[in-house]
């Protein structure tokens, strides 16, 4: 029988990120008691399976309002359709009604998730062996996953703890020039980041657009967490400060409605000039590419976003207000039962602390010893807690850290996880 | 504002089959009475938009007659899920069903559409810059972009008139490795080929998989129109008749059901050896590479065609029955207007000639004058009929050839199609 030596295979390359979230699904399929602080998934209650069926119902109406007859709607949820999908105009109004972002219908891309979005972001943007990209650091492991598929570059840019600093942002894209590559784009998360919980002020965020107009940088702003702040301040995506077309806008509906739709998609309004002084839009060209990826997106689960849409008036905003307080009232729960187990002066001496994030998934605790994948096991084993290394999504640091997430668990697992993890925490600090 | 140079953009790279089906989109679009021959998709209207809903309540059905909780249909619906997907237990059944394939079940891994299947199996396979993928050729123009947007190389291997030649191969394989390139895989469509139309031969399917054991190298056997033969006589899968795991079975659902679900699939049972002597199966070795492109397939996808294969007793073959006439009818109806039209002498005096397929969606016809973008123009403005050039399908070739498509069109339609086109090449021959 044939076998193939995984030397051989590109997972070989590939291995880090893989290897870590295996680990990770492995260890909590083997402790299956253990209350998962680790597991970013958004909570499972908000929907029931007969809302599929209703969601897409209420686009099927959605598209005979509008006068389409029974061939049409039948041949745009079930043949080959448009690349770049058929929500453009939803989306497009969605991201005015919530957020003030006004870009044309075109320049939305619906993608198989916000993971195909990143990767024909990279793809496009990275055309040679000199093309690399930035990216905050810690860093979502989707980025640097399907980097490390396409085989582009990612140098980090290490977050302060205030978050993002946008001078270091220009002195990493000066020094990667220095050394003969080019810098295309710089991807964050600007609000409650994944994995770090940090937002970017809004004197941060109007910087930033200067210095990748300066530094003649894209933004790829990855937004999945900005519905679900503690508050209601302002928070203004990068995309509606954007007056010189410098972001590119990953949006996804895995929190803001539920991951098993494979739902995401890609604002790009930038212009393209060929050779010939032809103009395109962004958007149109990299259809191209994902083209090649996976067709389109398929037609049967963009008619459940679509549904989510029509019934809410295309605001996320309004659909999401039942999720919004689960999810503050499991961050504030989360941050309690810190306050609560890990009670100063106590904390201090023992070099424990936390940042404390305006609103998400996720909150960072410093730990005076390694949290690795060997300590996880013990946690998990004799404490009956998982949390994630924060090594994880570093290519090379967070080794006192560990991230813990409050999104899938209800308070009283959240309190109870905490508690645990303090008994990890005084055994070994 | 931000313009973007095109030469800066890796859709630069990707030119060639973008622009060739930009241009046919193009036509279509601007000529739209004109009849498609050259639309290669499925035939609309053998389902209704109802039948979504349907299919999805089968296979929810068919999880809960299994005994899952509530809790765990909605989590296996509206969740992440496992990045292989969920229905490979159903294909597995149906590959033993329909076709003789017996693997396990964990070597299936559902995909966004067979596309996607390709993407990565070729990502897992050609790991290194030396490492090059061998293609049929003429070849589905699918295969080519996917190696564009990884950077892979394809190696054409030409396609005899009576198919593709194993010994063929085996010199192209042997050439490639003496400019120090390892050929990896050969690609293949082994059952009425995506342009060309032709079938191996049973012998031939025995020898190809011997030279693919000499030359080591994989078979990607691509199969979306193995059931839609003009007779029935058995084509074994080359998948079928390995014994060796030599064969990447790709699979889709875009003919078999519809398009718009987005699901295709990939069998992949060979084992991979780490360094440390550890086994693993190919599909979850590749399942890293997945988990980077579109996390999972989209569940509620994965519902409808799991619904197709429950309400068929995971049998293609019988949930086809009715499109299979229909497309016997509609090769039929080409081939009689082919002879009705081109009649001879005349036609071997202008050098018209055509392949008999036995079965599938296509037909190749030769023309003494060059097919290119410019007569497509033509032809749709003033004779009123598209076809697709097969240069579009060649790195270099197919000049004066045409690919006729009868799969979208009522049989009236392609009479009529073929007689515009006979008035077409009564004046360019």
């Amino acid at each position: 029988m044939t076998e193939l030596s995984r030397a051989d295979l590109h997972t070989s390359v590939s291995d880090p990120v893989a290897t870590s979230m295996n680990f990770l699904n492995e260890i909590a399929g083997r402790y299956p008691d253990a209350i998962s602080l680790a597991a970013g998934r958004p909570y499972d209650g908000f929907y029931s399976v007969g809302d599929i069926a209703r969601y897409q119902q209420s686009y099927v109406d959605h598209l005979r309002a509008r006068g389409l007859g029974e061939d049409r709607v039948r041949g745009l949820l079930l043949q080959y359709g448009r690349t770049n999908g058929q929500l453009g105009e939803l989306i497009a109004r969605m991201l005015e009604v919530d957020q003030d972002i006004v870009v044309p219908a075109d320049s939305v891309m619906v993608t198989a998730g916000c993971q195909e979005a990143m990767v024909i972001a990279l793809r496009a943007l990275c055309a040679g062996p000199d093309d690399v990209v930035l990216a905050a650091e810690p860093c979502y492991v989707g980025l640097t996953g399907a980097a490390r598929i396409l085989g582009v570059e990612v140098v980090p840019v290490p977050e302060a703890p205030g978050g993002l600093d946008p001078e270091t942002v220009a002195e990493v894209a000066a020094r990667v020039r220095a050394r003969g590559k080019r810098p295309r784009a710089l991807y964050l998360v600007p609000n409650f980041s994944n994995p770090s919980g940090i937002s970017l002020p809004v004197a941060v965020r109007s910087r930033l657009l200067e210095v990748a107009g300066e530094q003649d940088l894209l933004l790829l702003e990855d937004d999945p967490y900005g519905l679900f702040g503690l508050d209601d301040e302002p928070r203004p995506a990068l995309k509606s400060l954007d007056t010189e077309g410098r972001v590119l806008y990953l949006g996804s509906f895995a929190k803001s409605c539920f991951p098993g739709a494979r739902v995401g998609f890609l604002v790009a309004d930038q212009t393209v000039v060929d050779e010939h002084g032809g103009r395109t839009l962004l958007a149109d060209e990299m259809s191209a590419i994902k083209s090649m990826l996976t067709v389109n997106t398929s037609p049967i689960s963009q008619a459940v976003i679509g549904g989510v849409l029509v019934e809410s008036g295309c605001s996320l905003r309004a659909a999401n207000r039942d999720k919004l307080a689960f999810y503050r009232h499991n961050l504030r729960t989360l941050l309690a039962a810190l306050e609560e187990h890990f009670p100063q002066p106590d904390r201090d001496d023992r070099g424990v602390r936390w940042n404390v994030p305006g609103g998400g998934f996720f909150a960072v605790v410093d730990v005076p010893f390694a949290a690795d994948e060997k300590l996880l096991e013990l946690s998990a084993e004799q404490f009956g807690v998982l949390w994630t290394p924060m090594s994880f999504f570093y290519a090379d640091g967070g080794h006192h850290a560990l991230r813990l997430s409050c999104s899938y668990l209800e308070a009283e697992q959240i309190a109870e996880g905490v508690r645990r993890l303090s008994r990890l925490v005084a055994e070994n600090a």
